[in-house]
């Protein structure tokens, strides 16, 4: 384990939980097509860039949150609103952000984040 | 002026100098065109959802800087670093949410949006 | 029910059957996690901008089919399809429309929009 | 001259002026880098599909103009503006149909075709 | 059958087994709702366009793999990442061509054209 | 100078000529607002995945030209094709790439880029 990974590995902890962090490394879907992808995202992201100083955690959610609504990747929006909320962002704050974001990408990719959030919010209350 | 627009255009204040909010209605250089689209902006925009409770000026800043360097729109990239900064983002703050930006866009709009960003410190400087 | 609600109200039944603009409201999926959102639809998308003057509601219908289709939003491409034919457009119009965009938009993006218009033509067919 | 070309360019003539049509493949600027890239136009964009039965040519129009604004490529919004208005849209048409946009793809692309709109305005009074 | 459409045909087998060839045409799910679609396909992009010189047909599926998935069209992700390993690249090629992305485009969207390629794998050792 | 920049500095020769790369650390534009973006570019582009093995430098330019092009994003389709033809790629391949990318894209953001590319002769040819 090399700095760059144990730094992301240790930043990543703000966005998700303890055995969510440990299920990356030992459960990756894409272990044997792509064995260097999990390294490269926490090396990178996290080692490299989230954990820059400058600035909070939240604002860094914020970020992520609307360049994945922005791109309509629909796993990632689920994935990031859920390290979100982990991060100390409230339900108000991400939805009140999706908002603000209709007068700059339109109705229908806000519209599929909110059903995104609906669904991580369902599953939050079976668990 | 309606209940919305006047809303609006007291909202846009916290994002632009009281001279360029003047001036946003005065000389509207789509006047002609589109005469609607300022009116529009302010009370849609501005008047409904940058007003709305439960999010602070500055996310809703770096909500619309990003989906804005997402899509890789020039002008308006330029036009909301310079509202992020005046609603009281620090140029550290809006540099460290377009790095957070390159693990899921890409450096090229990133590099994009930086470049804009020089144009604003330079003009800032020049004044 | 203010005045822009009740305009957009009346002219989403250009584009939806009495039965589908009551349910929109009373069954909104997403009430829950943003009870805005719907109004913020019925209000700005219907009240403030479709029923502006100057232009019939089938080109309104190609405009945001179109654009919708270009950007690949699924759910939408189904539900705007099935509104523009509620207004008026015949299937050979959509799907003229739909060939028309592979010059400019490349195939595959026409290919999943030709999808959902299957569907589209399937479930109503069932029905 | 084979049969898609002649009837392309034949299709052509709904768009752009007699001379601009001659202009086209007499001064293609791209002649020397990709020679055959007018002629594709010509042949699939006009010859194969613009010269489809079952759509007419405003509503084909329609469908470009959306298709590059929402794509937001700024010199081709510039032209197929400009075929449109050859093409028999009027110009309140074609504003009408930007901002019926705003709901679907937000204020920044709009503004910007707009701003082309204006500029494609401001040259044809100084013809 | 004419002659852009047999070149075509016959330059889609390079891409595909004569199986597949064989099944585009006589089962065309789009036959329906839109019959010119398929021989679009075959005539422009592959009698027109893939079939041209100067390029090989592994460099063509290179360039198209990462067209779709910067684009993020899943059904065509699949379908392209098969046809390149039948024109011949490897799967460390493919791979490799993905994450030489990461830097352009981000992790997301290479992330689910991985899983994409995932489920390629797969459904070929079923077979 | 740390392994990965090393490691970079010596990949991106494969691109571009040594005085080139020596200018884009001496003369980095956007050092003063973003000193640690031209290090990230070249540890994490070059460094970490330009000098992956598995896939040549030739097939690693193709789909870097086609990720911006896809995207439309003009300075970097500028650079990235001069970077194409330093790393052996000859200009017949690249004008056929992008020709090739017209039935997945659409015609507009190939047409720029051919401009962008006639640029580059031009430039060449002063030189």
């Amino acid at each position: 384990m090399n700095d760059r990974f144990s730094k992301g590995y240790k930043t990543i902890k703000q966005y998700v939980t303890k055995e969510e962090a440990a299920r990356m490394i030992e459960a990756d879907a894409l272990a044997d097509v792509a064995p260097d992808l999990r390294k490269m995202i926490i090396e990178f992201a996290y080692g490299d860039v989230y954990s820059r100083p400058g600035l909070d955690a939240k604002s860094r959610a914020f970020v992520v949150i609307t360049a994945v609504v922005t791109q309509g990747v629909a796993p990632q929006t689920k994935t990031h609103i859920k390290r979100g909320l982990h991060a100390g962002l409230t339900q108000t704050e991400i939805v009140e952000a999706l908002l603000q974001l209709v007068p700059y990408i339109g109705f229908p990719r806000v519209q599929n984040a909110l059903t995104s959030f609906s669904g991580v919010q369902t599953s939050a209350e079976r668990s």
